[in-house]
Parts: structure tokens; sequence; C-alpha cells
């Protein structure tokens, strides 16, 4: 089976991936440019896919921007508490993002002959974005289904998200006995310009929490 | 309140934006360049999106191609009959691609606080393309309700395809009457070097036929 594998280069979709390849699936990495601060992720989406045996690497550029602190409209937020970061919607959502990312996904996955799409997101340890939500997720599986040649001829594109009932000590505990590099993984949605994570940020909060609560060492280089 | 309309070059999203525009609304258009062969619809889309005043237009690259003969797999098929044309998914299905279109006008929609996407999209007299059908236009209104800031705070961006239960005549009726100059439009999808219309593709001829049962002269210039 085939599978085309969103990678952002964080923790999540790596572990996502390692899932796939220990599953016996070809993976496809497919990755965005879509104007995000952090765009060093996708030199570490990169060096994952080396690393766990993805097939093949793909960065698409989108080229519409705005409307978020991660694409440069306002600030991060910054040392938030686990209750702050699970309430309402932070400015770090990116309008239309994963919507995006699955559509692609979906012609990718169609032009491949691929079977499956398979997304890193997460409900539980995340920061309340809705496009993580399995509601979108139900909603974009019907997508495939009415809206592709493959879901008419009735082979529906799946989409797979191993992760989504998962916290995030439990997300790091399934990748570590996969053996997945998380010292190649970035999560810091403020990055210093010599690649140290921030520490600081929602994404770095859950980060970090994830290691203690799995009592697994954190091998991110903070600030 | 403001719209983003999907705007191709052809007949039905000219007609769609003209609708939008006799409703009073501010309508942003928005169109894609996405390898298609019949890239100078492009042109037109321009031209139409200032004839019929359009507030803007916007065209994006979608850097995916591949698996349709819109995008140079294989041969437009041409001199098929209604019926035929009826039936299945012929290979100029471009895979995702208004999942795509929506995906961007849903990201834009947010960005921009627009309240509407308007869709061409025509179940009728098309060429049995799932993604000009009402489940996935349904499909994609969840979308946009369970997985965009706007829809988790209450006022989902409105999915609007008026012309989806019309037939070509009816649309060419209804667009005329609203004063859509359909000589800039173009609906070919072999266009000939000189700006033609081939006359023999799929597009091509239910534009005809359309212009016959309307009882209108097609201002179309064929090869």
């Amino acid at each position: 089976m085939d599978a085309i594998v969103l990678l952002s280069g964080g923790l999540d979709s790596a572990t996502a991936l390692a899932m796939s390849r220990a599953a016996g699936k070809v993976c496809h990495a497919l990755s965005f440019r879509y104007g995000q601060r952090h765009a060093v992720e996708l030199t570490a989406a990169a060096a994952l896919a080396r690393a766990l045996g993805a097939a093949s690497h793909r960065v698409l550029p989108i080229d519409l921007v705005g409307g978020s602190a991660l694409t440069g409209d306002g600030e991060v937020p910054k040392d938030r508490s686990a209750a702050e970061i699970g309430q309402g919607i932070p400015n770090t959502y990116v309008p239309g993002r994963n919507t995006l990312f699955v559509a692609y996904a979906l012609a990718l996955a169609e032009i491949m002959g691929a079977g499956e799409i398979v997304l890193g997101i997460n409900a539980l340890d995340s920061s309340g974005y809705p496009d993580c939500r399995p509601q979108w997720l139900a909603a974009m599986q019907e997508v495939a289904r009415l809206g592709t040649r493959a879901g008419v001829e009735g082979r529906p594109v799946r989409l797979c998200a191993p992760l989504l009932h998962m916290s995030k000590a439990d997300i790091i505990r399934a990748g570590t006995a996969l053996g997945v590099p998380y010292a190649l993984t970035l999560s810091c949605y403020d990055v210093a310009a010599d690649g140290r994570a921030c520490g600081r940020c929602d994404s770095c909060s859950l980060r970090r929490r994830g290691f203690e609560q799995a009592g697994i060492p954190d091998p991110t280089r903070y600030t």
C-alpha cells in the first residue's frame, strides 16, 4: 500500500511516518512552504524523510499568506499553561491550512495511485486548532469519498490519523519504541537563528511536557 | 457581504460572478494556474473580472500537475454526444481540483473576512466530474463549518453554487439578462493558437448546445 504522509518536520508527523513505515507502507512524504516563520522545519522534514525511509519527499508552495501569527501577523504567544493552551483557538491558527494540505494530498494520491493519506494531527494535546479535530477529519473523508474519481469508483483514499486520540506522552513513547530520531524534529514556532527552539511557545510547551510525562529525555536544543 | 468568487474564465463562473454582483455583493475573483493546457482562460478571467466589476482578481499557482488530459496526459475527447458526455468520468477530470480551489477560497475568505464563496459548478449539463456534484459541495460545506475558526465561532463561510441545478441554456438566459459579455468567456479545453475554440471538446459541445437551446446567438469564435 502506498501512502502520502503529511510531514511538517515536527514530532507528531515524524511519529506518524514511522508508524506507517513500521506497518510496511511505501511512504511519500509531503511538506508545504506556506510562509511559515519557522520554515527551517522543512530542513527537518527532509532529514526525517531520509532517516525514516520515505520513498520520496516533495515540498509544495502555497502562495497565500496571512491571518496568522505563524506567518507573521502578530506575536506567537509564550509561557501559556496547559489550561490556557486548551482554551479557544490561538492566533497561531493558519486559515484553511490542514484543509489545503489534505486537498493537495488527495490530488497527489489520485495522481500516484496511493490509497491512503497519513496525518499527524492530534486532538488531545494540541493547540485547539479546528482543523485537527475528529469532526473536521470525518468531513474531509467525505470529501475524499464524494469528490474524487477514486471515491466515486469505490476505492476512496483513506484518511488515516493514528495519533488523533493519543496524548503527547503516548506519541513520544510510541515513536521512541520505533526509533524516531526526535533530535531531528522541530516543533518550535519561533526558532532562533542558531536553530534552537524557544522553549516557550505553545508547541514547545506541549512538547516539553510530553517528554516529561513520558519519562523520556528531551533531546531538543532550547535557547 | 464580501464574496470570494471562483472564476475560471468560462461561461458558468462568469455568470455566477454576474449574479453575485447583481445581488450587491463585493466580489473578489480567484483563479488558478494549475498547468491547464487552456491557460489562456486566465486572460479571459482577468477581462471578465474587470467587465463584471470584481473588487479584485487574484491568480494563484498550484504546483502539482498530472493525471488529466487537461494538463497534458492524454488527448482531450472530441465529438461526443450529450449521452456520451453524461456517462462516467472523462479523462479531463483533474484530480482534486475543485477541492483544492475551495480550500484556497476558504483560506482567503478567512484572511479577508469574506462570508461567502461562490462557485459556478453545475451538475446538470456538466462533464460528469465528481467535484461538481451536490454531495461533494455538502461535504465541503461541512469542512468549512467544522475546520475553520469562522465555522467554529458560529459564522461559517457559506458555499454558494447558484448554477448547481440549472441547465446550460438556463444559465445562458440568466447571464444574458444580466449582460454577461459571453464573447469574453472561454470554455474550450483545446484552444487554437489564434485563440479560437475547437468546437468539438465536451466543454465546447455543452456550450454550443446551451446557446442553441436558449435560442441566443453564440458569440464564440470556433475554428
